[in-house]
């Protein structure tokens, strides 16, 4: 199953997309697309509703974040060998963890605004983890049965605040804007083999990153079991797991940061694609 | 004001504390105490009714984490001079900001689960800043506008995990019952100078930690201020702003780290004070 929310900001409709890629109306049947929704229960009672049988929805309307609720937003630093690499960092033994804030969960294909003052604003296209049922001291074994779906992110990151204003990332990683999920979250089923995916980001036209979820060092199993070790992962919770080479601040000769006008398009395979236009800060917006 | 909810966990009500000392409950005005309660509008409405009009609550009952519905848990660290000392670490010239997992959200009197296989789970009294409005880029002369009222944190406290594993702090500081807050929320206006509180924690009767507001190296405004640059901060978030001197960490002539069966005490003046006995983990609770 692909579940969306559609709909102006903040008044979005739980939505699902039939065989023709289309959306049907899903809001007589859920309030919403959130942690009441995503346990196995939830989704069996979505799945077993006929797609024919619900309104469809013109084509147009804006894509709101897939999942409403998120309670955690967690993320995994370094994960893929090369990414290290150009972030001239060792290659982690353990997931690094950091969190994005909740409040930057933001529409796939809604304006990022750059910061106030920002000149290393950046790009990182990866796969989201939506977490179905709560999780905590679980097995590598078992760990997947607490993933409801997977969902486009892009983990867009300001370096300066991340790595040159103190001893964490968080500072850098959740401005308002700065978490774009969806267009869709893809039920774990429809998804298949989630370490055999292809992703991508391009910035105005040119292909960037180019990688695929089999290089990942720590896999979705083994990322969801260790941070239930340290933590309750809670339904509706969204893990970013890292991005594949070729962000901004790993460019040769040099650094390329996005400035307004840029438009950055990213996806994976099976999960769909985000566009985002980049515009520049404005006071009281 | 001050605020709480009591009753068993996830069945809390919201409650009023009387010129008494004696909980009134306040479940015929308001639904619970969290988000949209504590704007201006929200206390305002609480402010105006006549204690003495709601029914009496019997004293012996529980307490729960001071407010509901918190989205994020923002932490900041090395806020003490003499803190950072102990730390050996040094004296930052901008907040260090890191995050507990909400999902570690927990009673104020509610036993604290040391972590599977931990031996260096610590202790640390901060004073919590609960937020009412939104606050998105707003000066530290503005900042307090945001602010709906104050508690107490135990900002429990992993140190292997915090610092032995990995690049940042926050897999140290969320386990599950991490996060005692309250007993009470108790509202601005209520408290006064909050740069001028005294603080206290004590092991098994023997007080570690003795401290004041006075000596933070940011205050309450600049790290709300500085915090709404890098984010947006929401209603009912909660602000844990930093220890003083006296972690189990910093102890001489070795660290000092709980184990079962201790009894933590701590307190901040006019916000009340918390109790915990520390218990071992066990699989599957």
């Amino acid at each position: 199953m692909k579940l969306c929310r559609y709909g102006p900001p903040g008044a979005e409709k739980p939505g699902l997309i039939d065989a023709e890629g289309r959306i049907r109306d899903l809001s007589s049947q859920v309030g919403d697309i959130g942690p009441a929704q995503l346990g196995k229960a939830g989704l069996a009672q979505l799945a077993a509703i006929d797609p024919a049988s619900l309104p469809l929805v013109e084509n147009d309307v804006r894509y709101g974040p897939c999942v409403t609720g998120t309670r955690q937003f967690v993320a995994i630093g370094l994960n893929f060998v090369d990414h290290a690499h150009e972030s001239n960092l060792p290659i982690p033994d353990e997931p690094v963890v950091f969190q994005k804030w909740v409040s930057c969960i933001h529409g796939p294909n809604d304006p990022v605004v750059i910061p106030k003052d920002s000149k290393k604003t950046d790009w990182e296209v990866e796969l989201g983890v939506v977490i179905g049922e709560a999780a905590n001291n679980v097995s590598e074994a078992d760990a997947l049965d607490h993933v409801a779906g997977y969902c486009v992110v892009n983990d867009v990151s300001e370096r300066h605040w991340q790595t040159e204003r103190g001893m964490t990332w968080d500072k850098g990683k959740g401005f308002p804007t700065f978490g774009p999920i969806g267009p869709w979250l893809v039920t774990r089923d429809e998804v298949g083999d989630v370490q055999s995916l292809g992703m991508w980001l391009s910035v105005n036209g040119k292909k960037v990153q180019d990688g695929n979820t089999k290089t990942m060092i720590f896999n979705v199993q083994q990322i969801v079991a260790y941070l239930s070790q340290i933590m309750t992962l809670l339904p509706g919770d969204v893990i970013t797991t890292g991005t594949p080479p070729g962000v901004g601040l790993g460019q040769k000769p040099a650094p390329w940061y996005l400035k307004p006008g840029d438009v950055v398009e990213l996806g994976i395979e099976k999960l769909g694609q985000q566009r985002q236009q980049f515009v520049a800060w404005e006071a009281g917006k």
